[in-house]
């Protein structure tokens, strides 16, 4: 299914030869129309890769013919040269499907610095055009891994007869605005591009936004979404937006669940927020509290990591009037001790922190994972 | 030495009962006068501990005739009866030394969100007033530690005779404004308020505040200056100023070279910058990275995530206009790849990491960790 689901699209996934291992390292997505219009968010990282300076560029068009995917290399960092390359990339797969190199998005991922093998990348280009199938979508969703121990996939369908599929890899580096991650999504409804836009940013915002893995905010990221118009129907903007942003959080809850070196996916949620700025302020600085983080691991409650975090951010609220939850057991009242820490039960993998800043009605919630002696041995012990 | 190198303190540390395992577990230090100046900078925690609300009040008064310090519970989060716990404390020293409560600073270490055992506390404040001692500093500085391995002290003397000294705890929970510790600095300088006050915010800006073990910000730091002038002396103030930054540089040193489960202390410099704000905020992006943490530990000098974290800032700087050095080798040039990273040798716990924005002729240095399974074991295993 993935990117293959809805009508109008075909993909496929190779090994070019990029990975040293030979896994699959390319992934090609065609949208065959009738509509080529196209929306996508990128990293807001200001060191941004050469794939990413070029597919800002495609998307100014409007117009996305395919988007070509590859992993063993994220082409960031690479000056001028690698700007060159990803220009090439898209020249290449313009050449083998006749159409123009203006409407061809890049995206990379992999180790940043280092120049990719064009050869490789050139050659397999041409395999994956040859084989692009309507059936190819798992196999783009697997050739564009690292270190994903699963490839992710989602799709929405809509009883009006269109649907929203899309796929996703990102395992570290994750990390708001965006998280390090590639995105494609298709559809087969027929949206112009200012609509997708407008779907896509408010999917997001919500989602890929709002998880945190480890702090580390990614030099490659983008989230693509094409539409084919194939289905023939225009939606409905409010259930396409919803079908969209459905994907989204479908697809970001994998992420979280296949982080790198991560044993615990925590659901932090904050309340009783002042605004809904506050309380993505307060969630992302108790996602990215390195001490909590350990706590959770340990499955320790300790909810006084979670009150120091609170404490470094300009949210609205009143030290002694905070209340924190951990898996429903409300183990901090009014900003001292609450029910016993004993009742807390922490040995699944999902963990669930509420924190109420009892300042107002709003509120969001924000994915993270724990930090655990295999996170540090994953990006420790070789490059990554 | 310690906090008793300069004339007119007397300290002492002794194990009250604080602590399950018998260790020493309070401190108390005593200025013996003439002049009772003190000043103190307090962690910008939100979220402050009942012993940081009691010793703010205290400065308010300018004067401080002695100091109380427990490990073994940080009396964070533990309500108005936790406030209450440190009123009682400052009064039973209060008493004991013949002084006025409100003259006591407190301050406190250990487990958020645990009420202090006040039998021992108070039983504790008698026994630390017996054992006072105008060489009791070194045992004053091991009385306060929780997890450091080793107590840190630091003096300087001034040829116009009069003496810094300070001792210090910290090792996890380390970050900017301030780091988890608690310092208390001496002088027997003849000094006002005032002018302890600008000395020690000075020293502090550039010396504990740029320190970052962890990211993590506590509820329980304080920085203590307090001024017997037992000397005689008046001196220059320039001249005390640079001591006084002198024996916080030390000890920020010590505390990154103790913190927890570290394996290399990271010296990262950041050059070039348009302001020192910018260089300042640049230095705590690199340092927060946990995968750039990480990839210190495992000795790789990838300098890809040191740029990747300094495009999270908002810093002035051109991303092809950015230069990297590890341990002196420029492994990033122009934005991308510079000399062979196979130069970089890493196998020292000293790691230097050079940021040169190209932007200005502005600088700041921060001292980080690495991030490493000892940390992550040390930090889950059990409450801290």
């Amino acid at each position: 299914m993935s990117v293959t689901a809805a009508q109008g699209f075909t993909a496929s996934g190779v090994a070019a030869g990029i990975k040293e291992n030979g896994n699959p390292d390319l992934a090609l997505v065609v949208n065959t129309g009738p509509s080529l219009a196209a929306a996508a968010v990128f990293t807001s990282n200001r060191v941004k890769a050469a794939p990413v300076l070029w597919s800002e560029q495609v998307l100014k068009g409007g117009q996305v013919s395919a988007v070509v995917l590859n992993s063993g290399g994220a082409n960031a960092c690479t000056g001028p040269l690698g700007f060159q390359d990803a220009h090439a990339t898209a020249e290449k797969t313009a050449e083998v499907l006749g159409h123009s190199a203006g409407e061809i998005a890049i995206a990379s991922t992999g180790l940043i610095g280092l120049r990719l093998p064009m050869d490789a990348v050139l050659s397999g280009v041409g395999k994956a055009a040859e084989a692009l199938s309507p059936h190819g979508g798992e196999k783009a969703a697997i050739a564009i891994k690292t270190t994903d121990t699963v490839h992710k996939t989602a799709v929405a369908q809509s009883p009006a007869g269109w649907t929203v599929g899309g796929m996703a890899k990102g395992a570290g580096m994750l990390a708001p605005g965006l998280a390090t991650m590639l995105v494609v999504l298709t559809t087969d409804a027929d949206v112009d591009g200012p609509g997708l836009d407008t779907a896509l940013r408010a999917a997001t915002r919500t989602t890929f936004d709002r998880i945190d893995s480890d702090g580390c905010m990614s030099t490659n990221d983008m989230v693509l979404l094409m539409a084919s118009g194939a289905s023939g129907v225009a939606p409905d903007a409010a259930e396409f937006a919803e079908a969209v942003r459905e994907v989204c959080a479908d697809l970001a809850r994998q992420l979280i669940g296949d982080a790198e070196g991560a044993s615990k996916d925590i659901r932090i949620e904050v309340v009783g927020a002042a605004t809904e700025d506050d309380a993505v302020e307060v969630g992302r600085s108790i996602a990215r509290n390195n001490l909590l983080k350990c706590a959770v691991h340990g499955e320790d409650p300790n909810w006084g990591r979670v009150l120091s975090a609170i404490g470094t951010t300009s949210a609205a609220f009143e030290p002694d009037q905070l209340n924190v939850a951990i898996n429903d057991v409300w183990v901090c009242k009014n900003g001292s001790v609450g029910e016993d820490r004993e009742l807390v039960d922490m040995r699944y993998r999902e963990v669930r922190i509420t924190a109420d800043l009892a300042a107002g009605s709003e509120s969001a919630v924000i994915w993270a994972n724990d930090l655990t002696a295999d996170y540090v041995h994953e990006n420790s012990a070789y490059s990554s």
